[in-house]
């Protein structure tokens, strides 16, 4: 974390009483940490519209591990964008069913290109886009 | 807004520093606006988990006004749930569509499944559901 | 609607049986219905992906009603996007809190400043942008 | 996939003329293909609002890795949930910023649950949930 500062929120007494319930709820180790949280999220969201910004993303595929041809243009594609891509994870869900997870690295619009290349391959049943920006210093 | 009470919150540099550029960029007048915002978001979401929870929503219609039984059958269903309908608003889009957003108030599953029954209806073009919870004392 | 075309689409028996239990549970009057809003939602959401898009959006605001400055400020942030403003609703939600639902239209990028503007106010408790894309002939 | 139907959708000329304008930008190699993940995706969501539906998520966690406490606590939480937890995935995405992203496999409920005990943790930066359910037959 880079250098600390403090600052001074002023809020209603009955707001600040429902966020200490939250906080107690979820867990939180106390107020500056869950409102770093809400911070960096809104950070990241705004980071997201722009499509130079620098973010990871995880495309979630479920499909049928019998689709040998879905899973070798998997492969293909993720050595066709070299760069952008970091790893996948590969989860056996049940009899018929793998999950995978692609990471990808890079600008966001290359990582919606990249996603939309995987997620329309026939085969595929179910499929998620994820992305956070993290072009900000985020601590 | 309740009595107001001062808190502390402690952040890093960057983070603070980036906080700051999107509070000017998006003309918050001080941080605890921006942080109340924040909190108030992060309490409604989680109330909107809750099927009880106390909500305001709005369903969105975009359909052709030419389509007289779809009109018909939007205002027998606000009758219907009359406790639950607030007020309507009608404005007319282009020769062919026209934007409807019905306001409704009550229980997440009732807002839930009136919206269901109205967004179904045969001529409705696009629609979306927004709901806001507002059983937690906001400021 | 403009002239019906009729497809033919394949699809595995267990998923259409799941769909086909979604479309009663949901009181779709057939398939067609169905596969359409499916379809036009997913045209609109693309479309929105564009800051050029035409679009109509709404702004909903739970406020303070005693907040007399706001009121002065919304009406007045309406007056200067009269072009994009179309007509705005409001409705008391409780004793302290009162729901404004601002209708706006125009291409995306324009809807999102305005909605910024609003959004930050001071003395706005809570708020939502909804947008939908109308760009698109949908029938 | 299942023994194939097929059936007839008819839906209007300009909507069916943007609906292929689509699949060919998104590349999807025939309509079938895109009409069934639109159903399918709906599908999931709608399964996603019941608590006890069988479901996979993925928890996305930036956060620093000079955090030796964080990582511990991590394999703690994980090793307590071991029954749901699947698999992690470990990337080092900059000098001071690693992802981690871990899978876990249960009801939406559980999910949620675990999800929120890992985000709170401090030390976390970004975090981000994303489930999938897959109690239904996809195919």
């Amino acid at each position: 974390m880079s250098e600390l500062e403090r600052i001074g929120i002023s809020l209603g007494k009955h707001l600040l009483a429902q966020f200490d319930e939250l906080i107690a709820q979820r867990n939180y180790p106390n107020r500056s940490e869950a409102i770093r949280d809400l911070i960096r999220q809104s950070l990241s969201e705004r980071g997201l519209a722009k499509p130079t910004t620098a973010a990871v993303g995880a495309v979630f595929l479920v499909y049928d591990h019998h689709a040998m041809k879905l899973s070798q243009r998997l492969v293909e594609i993720q050595h066709q964008y070299l760069v952008q891509t970091v790893a996948s994870t590969h989860v056996h869900l049940d009899h018929h069913n793998c999950l995978e997870i692609i990471i990808l690295k890079g600008k966001v619009k290359d990582i919606n290109e990249i996603a939309d290349r995987i997620i329309t391959l026939k085969g595929v049943k179910l499929s998620r886009l994820n992305m956070m920006s993290i072009g900000a210093r985020l601590s």
